[in-house]
């Protein structure tokens, strides 16, 4: 029979893209739309990376290794070493993109209806990545009024099951902004090592964390090596979204031996996308300074102005590039659709992901949007003007300051 | 538990892989060895698509569209159209190589213990998509007496069952060499189109045809369009194996939107390589020509020596550049180690792959290797010097002239 996979019938659309074609025809109609929805950063990417693309001299692009050119292992290495994570270019599989690494890791160590834990809100993907692989994902709701903090190892325990296999932790966490801490790192450490359980640690945006104390990488928990899988992405560090080129990180040496098995059989990894993430490697620590500091200005003007608007909550995102926003909305879907359809303001709107999508639990999230504040300050400023004005004039706003 | 999944175990360490260390081994002791093993083809990638990478002006490398850049896509459809395929680029998704277009394909429209019927020999990865996919395949043989040719209606239809989702077929095939006529692709057709199932379409061989008669396409056969997936590369077509772009291509909207779907949770396919595939579109009718001219020369040459050793039977091959090649020898597996382990013949010795890995069926292909004719005359004749010399001496023969 001609027919879908039960999976292909519950791979979920987008909820952001739901919106494109609304933004789509607002640009028809004349309007400038300013897209704080999603992580597509506007920082240029380091020369030495676009530089290496435009002096390859390669005349045929032959397939690399399948866990990924030595040379550019060896030199991801010595990055990790130098922020403290002892590993061996052996530990590495060079993935194509982030997306990747987690789907890889999910699939060599997960059977059907084995059950991982997942703090919600989460980057939407993951539920297509559990799909995929037949897994159950055990949200564990966290909350924006005190700032979506890590849950008490009770709370952790009480979703524990034999079929438990691991917990997806993303730190800095995409959507809410939230940098756990060493001490919230660690007593995750601990539940995954009294319960045998993988952590799959999704550190995309490590670069982007906004405290004075360095990243406190579950790579860097001791005695926890076999337990740690770390999905990386050199995507946002270097606003090389395009190259797809990722990692699986582990010194787990069976689960490394599987992803290999797993990157033979898709063959391997782009080749231009590796030129590229291994000069990055050489890019100056003046180019993450100035990144930084650009996010930082930016991060505090979004969440200084957000709180100037009535009944708008913004906990200070302490990482990454997002802001989880609690807007006096009746249906952030419904208010987001509304900005691009029926609003704007000097003819100009806005573009925001409502956060219901964020959430696995039906009903949560519906008075919240995450802002990805990956615009310059200029734009940033109409954006939020445009925000401003909108929650004026919606008609289900639900509060009044 | 820390355990790997079911999957990951099932997953086979690639068979032509197992021998690489004994081919290191060997040029760690100075012995030049000519590989034959892999589809890594040594002609030059085109001029169009390498400078297009070289001169791209792109600041920052941001992600290209999940289905693939609009103008490549659009490029694509031309492409397809001039070939007498006719498609929509609509119809068209861009992929990670054509190794995630089949994996796609699959995840899509089969559920876990879906059958799907594949000819063997066939191209091993195949094993690991359907492992990831819990399909199960079943396998029809098909024997090097008689060219590896398609097998009769009713052979098929005793391996169709309720469970039975679709056929694969690789064309020209990996590893056989075998170009099938319009004839046999409108019978396999006409099975298709009888118990409604559907044909995954390996063309990633396609400009590799040694016939006058152009290529005949799954995609040509009128009145199937909802049951034919087109798996597409540019790997082979334009020495691009590295760029990792392929497509899925299907007039089946329903499938198309579950392709769609999957490919935004993954993101996009790779922006670089989808700048070189694109350019390579306007890679001129000489390259192809030059290409093609070359690669008949070689198979002239590699089938015309083979047939000069006592014991070898080697069908033409008439697509690809591949030669499946039965050699008077007890088991190729050992015959493959032994030529890296303990032969040479002044100082080099060949890397031949064995075909047992490319049967699903155990004992199959024991006797069979598979030849890649992806080096220049010289040095194949360098190589088949070689295999000429190992077979005089190898102590496994199990036929004399």
């Amino acid at each position: 029979m001609l027919t879908l996979s039960k999976k292909a019938m519950m791979l979920p659309a987008s909820p952001i893209r739901k919106l494109v074609p609304y933004a789509d025809a607002a640009k028809k109609r004349g309007i400038q739309v300013y897209h704080l929805n999603i992580g597509q950063p506007d920082i240029e990417s380091p020369v030495e990376a676009l530089n290496a693309v435009k002096e390859n001299h390669l005349k045929l692009v032959a397939y690399p290794n399948s866990a990924g050119n030595e040379s550019y292992r060896k030199g991801l290495a010595r990055y990790y070493q130098n922020i403290g994570i002892d590993v061996d270019y052996t530990d590495i599989n060079i993935t194509t993109g982030g997306s990747e690494a987690l789907q890889i890791a999910l699939t060599v160590t997960c059977d059907p209806d084995d059950e991982v834990i997942v703090l919600e809100p989460f980057y939407t993907n993951y539920n297509s990545f559990a799909i995929v692989n037949d897994v159950r994902f055990v949200p564990i709701t966290t909350c924006i009024d005190n700032g979506f903090a890590i849950p008490s190892i009770e709370e952790f325990e009480r979703h524990i099951t034999p079929r438990t296999k691991g917990i997806i932790i993303c730190n800095p966490c995409n959507p809410t902004g939230v940098l756990y801490t060493r001490d919230e790192i660690e007593k995750l450490g601990d539940i995954a090592r009294k319960h045998n359980l993988y952590i799959y640690s999704d550190e995309v945006y490590r670069e982007f964390c906004y405290t004075d104390e360095p990243h406190y990488s579950c790579m860097h928990i001791k005695g926890l090596e076999n337990n740690v899988i770390l999905c990386d992405s050199v995507s946002k560090r270097y606003s090389l979204c395009g190259v797809r080129i990722g990692a699986v990180v582990s010194r787990n040496k069976e689960v490394m031996n599987a992803v290999l098995r797993y990157s033979q059989a898709r063959l391997c990894s782009p080749a231009y996308g590796q030129i590229a993430a291994e000069a990055a490697l050489n890019a100056p620590e003046s180019y993450f300074k100035a990144v930084k500091e650009e996010y930082i200005r930016r991060r505090d003007f979004l969440v200084e102005n957000l709180r100037t608007i009535p009944g708008v909550l913004c906990p200070t995102p302490m990482g990454a590039f997002y802001a989880a926003v609690r807007l006096p909305v009746d249906d952030s879907d419904r208010f987001a659709q509304w900005l691009l359809e029926e609003f704007s303001y000097n003819g100009k709107t806005v573009m925001v992901a409502p956060m219901a999508g964020f959430y696995a639990t039906p009903g949560k999230g519906r008075d919240e949007v995450r802002i990805a504040y990956v615009l310059k300050i200029e734009d940033l400023r109409e954006a939020l003007t445009c925000l401003k004005e909108a929650l004026k004039v919606y008609p289900g706003r639900t509060q009044t300051a």
